[in-house]
């Protein structure tokens, strides 16, 4: 029996720029995996006041003989913005690190897409790796290469692709996860069986409680399923020139909650969990699925602990703030839809109806 | 005889991305030729305070049946920061515009470059076209997709690669520019020259005086010879991996002018020209070059009425500020020196007393 039975690798193979995603427990503590995973002999840690106490001083340790330093943000989706950005560069630039040097992000989304963006732009790239701390970094933000901060007015409006050149997912950082961070993080589990693997589908609906229990073959499968998802999806359209858009099941619902209610509320994954239901709930309008299916999507949003309608926002507020999200083109809005539940399409072909339809319904029926 | 003698084109052409150099008289005016170098629906034009009254509406009467917005940005290099983008995301947001439009820079160098930066950012990236209106952003810094901002202790520390669609070189326009911008471009001219193409170098030191005279058909082509030089160059090491590096010749003494004096009282030109006279003296103490190619050199930059020398800056300060520039790897300071006028080399590999030298005869005998 091996000594890590939850060690697994995905690699998304992006002809070039191949990176390894390196799933196991105690990773940070494996020096060889860390040292082998972060290149560069500058390495500037990017964390947050919550993570950074826990996982630090191990991740700094694990790169002993690199020239490293440390900036530390205020945690939070409210701190995810421009501004935020120039603490990293002033850091950089007080460090004297060069093109040569390395970003790595220690925390949740929030500190993966901001230091990925500071590692996009300082001096036009440098080389990039991800530590995500939470379930969803490790599912979803640290793979792809999507960076970006949010503009008051519309979330990630600001950023550019960067693919890291690593990522490691220590599990071990789950034990300490709150609860809703855990559920948080499963509405994007959940969404790779939606948009495209029934089989995996199947599966949560199965053993979600075991992912609620936090056992670790469970979780090291649920990520290591999750990330073959979207590696697959990001190998095929790096860009979002087509079906990487599927990826964004429930997101342009969950934008608009996030947005509307100020960033911050509600968890980016409970809001998409709502957005996923709505977006169910609009595909069993449209007749594309039968108002059973939807039933399933909802119950499952449920057993996982998450929401699964939207707090009280008016259908026009709702509206405007879809309308600034970016699966709009030529201000068309595109939507992704279920056709069944492991199966979504990304279509701006729907009557408006329905659109109105799904509004007027969760703002009678909210949260 | 053709309408417009001065007409040429020269393309860009990286894979999958090539884009055409239109260079004329009076393109602004050829509805033709700026409808059909820009893309989309949508279209941003970013222009500033000076250049704006007297093409902004042109441009836009070019564009007739687009959706048109525009941003009107505060001139000069103090307002090449990252707080200034946000004026241009700004706009971009209340104008509602999608991942499908398209950002116009209509201006000199620091407009392309912030513009470009917003483009290459706005929703992970957006289409990018470059109106130049000084002779230093038409040969220079509208090409080869290099965009940025400034970060206080560094210049174009903030950026990323994000090529153009296509750049609109109306030779017209430098029919107003004042003679010290002129002068400035042809820092960037001479560069050419100096770095890889002694024909042209010969050519320039024969005509220097048409080029100050605005003789139409002597700019047309120092305009079309550097775009030539500097597309052959990106072309060949887009990420300045290698090879682009060459075009930072007097770029690293330059820059720490412009740090050392806060960005403004030298233009960037006259800081580069002052570099590749520093670059060229430091040549000659390693014994590469001979005195007399040092004086061929910094008569040249004489006769176009460029400075040949830095401000009084200490050696500490100057080396100081010129080590956060970019042209450094792992803390090594590289350099773009001549092998020959005609021919530069990027190089780390010189006596450390060489660089010393030169900082402490340029203190000795500075502008």
């Amino acid at each position: 029996m091996p000594a890590n039975p939850e060690r697994r690798q995905v690699r998304v193979e992006l002809p070039g720029r191949a990176y390894p995603i390196e799933i196991g427990r105690g990773l940070l503590d494996d020096g060889a995996t860390v040292a082998g995973a972060v290149p560069g002999r500058q390495v500037l840690l990017v964390s947050n006041e919550t993570v950074a106490p826990h996982y630090l001083a191990r991740l700094e340790a694990a790169l002993e003989g690199r020239l490293t330093a440390s900036v530390v943000l205020p945690d939070g989706e409210a701190h995810k913005r421009l501004e935020t950005t120039m603490a990293v560069y002033d850091q950089l630039i007080d460090a004297g690190f060069d093109r040569g040097c390395t970003v790595v992000a220690l925390g949740g989304g929030v500190i993966g897409d901001l230091a990925g963006f500071a590692a996009a732009t300082y001096q036009r790239g440098v080389a990039f790796v991800q530590v995500p701390t939470t379930l969803l970094a490790m599912v979803d933000s640290s793979v792809g290469g999507k960076t970006g901060v949010n503009h008051p007015r519309g979330k990630n409006m600001i950023g550019a692709f960067h693919q890291p050149r690593a990522v490691i997912a220590d599990l071990a950082v789950l034990d300490t996860l709150p609860d809703r961070e855990l559920r948080a993080g499963l509405a994007e589990v959940i969404k790779y069986g939606l948009l495209g693997d029934p089989e995996f589908l199947a599966w949560l609906e199965a053993d979600i409680e075991r992912l609620l229990a936090r056992e670790p073959d469970a979780l090291a499968y649920a990520v290591e399923r999750s990330c073959r998802n979207k590696a697959a999806i990001v190998v095929e359209d790096e860009r979002e020139a087509g079906r990487r858009a599927l990826l964004n099941l429930g997101h342009t619902f969950g934008h608009a909650i996030e947005a509307a209610t100020g960033y911050g509320p509600w968890l980016h994954g409970e809001a998409i969990a709502a957005g996923q239901c709505m977006a169910a709930w609009m595909s069993a309008e449209l007749g594309w699925i039968t108002p059973a299916d939807y039933e399933r999507v909802a119950a499952l949003f449920a057993r996982a602990g998450l929401p699964t309608r939207p707090p009280g926002i008016g259908g026009a507020a709702f509206r405007r703030h879809m309308a600034v999200d970016k699966k709009a083109r030529d201000g068309q809005l595109r939507l992704v839809l279920l056709r069944r539940p492991g199966e979504a399409v990304v279509t701006g072909d729907y009557p408006a109806t329905a659109l109105t339809a799904t509004l007027a319904h969760f703002e009678a029926h909210h949260a």
